[in-house]
C-alpha cells in the first residue's frame, strides 16, 4: 500500500473544533431542531449522533420524535412552528420519512435560512448561481478533506460517479465553482467506459452506492479517491472503492469507515453555526 | 463544408407553433409582463422581439418602461403587484438592470412561479434535485435543437465550455438528467488543456463568450457542435466558434446568427405557457 490515507476523523476534529469556537461567539444560544419520524433503526443511530455531537460543540439539542404512523398535515404543522421558533436555528428532518409521507413538501416548507441539510432547492439553487449559502453536508465535507489535507482543485481533472442530488449533484457544482476551478465530468450508470473517465481524474469521487464498484483498473496512478459510498455487506460496511486494491494504485485515498462519512456530522454543525449567525444578523 | 446545418429558425417555429396551440387551449388569457429600465438600446431590442413573439401565439404582452433612475424600491414594489396580478402568468425583467439596481435581490422577488426565464434561485435548485420546472431559456432551447434533429445524448459525451449561470450550469445539469444521460464535462476559463476535452466531445457546447475561440483542432470529426456565443466585432456578429473552419470537420453545427438565439425567445412563450397552465391547475 503506497497512498496516503485521508483520515476522515482528523478533519472532523478541526472543523468541530471550530464550530465549537464559533458557536461560544454567537450572541444567543445556538438551537439545532432534530425531528424523527418512526422506528427505523438505522435513523435512530444517526439522529443520536448527530445531537452527540451537537452537545460536544455547544449547540442545544432540541428533539421531536414522532410515531411512524405521523400524518402529512402534523409532519407540517411541527415543521412550520419550528420555522416560527427563534429558539431554532436549524431544523434537520432525518430522511428517509415513513413511505406514506411526502419528503420533496417537507423539505421545501422548511425556512430556506434553517435548512442546515441544504437541501432546499433555494440553497441548491443558491449553489448553481455560484452563491453558495447553505451547502449539502456531505459533499462540503467532501471539500474539507481535500482543504485539510492541501489537494489542489484548481486546473485539476475532477470526475464524480453518481448524480444523487445529495452529493454529486451538488459536489460537481461546488468542485467547478470559481475559486476552486476544477474540470469537472459527471458520470453515472449510463456512462459509456466509465473507466476511460475515471482514469483520467486527478480526483476521484466515487458516490454511486455499489460496494467495490471502482477498481484498480479504474484509477490514475497517484490520483486522489475520495469514497462516499456506505454499503452495507457480509463482510461488514465497506465503501464503492475496493480499498485495499485501490491503495496500492492511488496517491491518497478516503477509507471506509473513516472517511467521508465522519465529515457529514460535523458539517451539519458547521452550517448551524452559519444559520445561527445570519440570524443574530 | 460537411456539417449539417441545425437550423434555430425551423426549431424555433416548431416551438412557436406547439405554444400557440397550448395557450388556445388554456381557458384564460395567457399574460406575460415585461419589465425594461433604462435606455440600454440592445435590451429595447430584445424586449421588443419578445413582445412581437407573444403576439405571434397568442399571448398577452403587459409592458412596463421604467426610467433609468428608477429606485430599488420602486421596482420591488412593481414586482410584487405583478406578483399578485392574475393577469400575469410570466414576469420578464430584462438584464442586465442599471449598475445602482440589484439584480440578484429582483430575480429573487418574482415569483417562483412566475419566473419564466428560470433564473430564482428555486427554480435552479429544482433543476439540479431533477425535477425541473420553469428552465431557463438558452440552455432549454439547446436542448430542443438537440432534440428536434434527433441528435442521441444517452451515453453522449458532452462538453459544456462555459460555466455562466445563464447558460452553462443549467445546460450542464439538464444533459445530465435521467432520461438524458449525457456523460457532462463543464470546462471553463481555468480548464487545463481545453482542447484535450472538447476533441473527446461527441456534443461540444461552447458558451464562452469569445469570438471564434473554439477552431477545428478542438473538435472530433463527426460531432454535434452548438455554439451559444454572440460576439459583436467589426465583421459582425459571430460565435464563440469558428464557423467556416469547424464545419469541415463537425457533424452538425449551429450557426451565428440563426442558431440558439432564435431559441431564447421561443422557450421564454414556452415557459410562459407552462406557468399559465400551473395558474389555471
Amino acid at each position: 500500500m503506497s497512498a496516503r490515507i485521508l483520515e476522515g476523523r482528523q478533519v472532523a476534529d478541526a472543523v468541530k473544533e471550530e464550530v465549537a469556537a464559533a458557536v461560544a461567539d454567537i450572541p444567543k444560544e445556538v438551537g439545532l431542531a432534530t425531528v424523527l419520524v418512526g422506528d427505523d433503526p438505522a435513523s435512530h443511530v444517526y439522529v443520536r449522533s448527530k445531537r452527540r455531537v451537537a452537545g460536544q460543540v455547544g449547540i442545544n439539542s432540541i428533539h421531536h420524535e414522532l410515531p411512524a404512523e405521523t400524518s402529512q398535515e402534523a409532519l407540517e404543522d411541527l415543521v412550520r412552528s419550528l420555522n416560527d421558533d427563534d429558539a431554532v436555528d436549524g431544523i434537520l428532518v432525518q430522511l428517509p420519512l415513513p413511505s406514506h409521507l411526502d419528503e420533496q413538501r417537507i423539505t421545501t416548507l422548511i425556512d430556506p435560512g434553517k435548512d442546515v441539510d441544504g437541501l432546499h432547492p433555494y440553497n441548491l439553487g443558491l449553489l448553481a448561481l455560484g452563491k453558495p449559502a447553505l451547502v449539502p453536508c456531505t459533499p462540503q465535507g467532501v471539500m474539507r478533506i481535500l482543504d485539510h489535507y492541501g489537494i489542489e482543485t484548481s486546473g485539476a481533472r475532477a470526475v464524480v460517479v453518481g448524480r444523487s442530488f445529495l452529493v454529486g449533484r451538488p459536489l460537481g457544482l461546488l468542485l467547478g465553482l470559481k475559486g476552486t476551478d476544477a474540470t469537472v465530468t459527471m458520470a453515472h450508470s449510463r456512462t459509456v467506459d466509465l473507466a476511460a473517465f475515471t482514469r483520467e481524474a486527478d480526483i476521484l469521487v466515487a458516490a454511486i452506492g455499489s460496494a467495490k464498484m471502482i477498481g484498480p483498473d479504474h484509477v490514475k496512478p497517484g490520483a486522489t479517491v475520495i469514497d462516499v459510498g456506505i454499503n452495507r455487506t457480509e463482510e461488514g460496511l465497506v465503501g464503492d472503492v475496493d480499498f485495499e486494491k485501490v491503495a496500492e494504485v492511488a496517491g491518497a485515498i478516503t477509507p471506509v469507515p473513516g472517511g467521508v462519512g465522519l465529515m457529514t456530522v460535523a458539517m451539519l454543525m458547521h452550517n448551524t453555526a452559519v444559520a445561527a449567525r445570519t440570524h443574530v444578523g
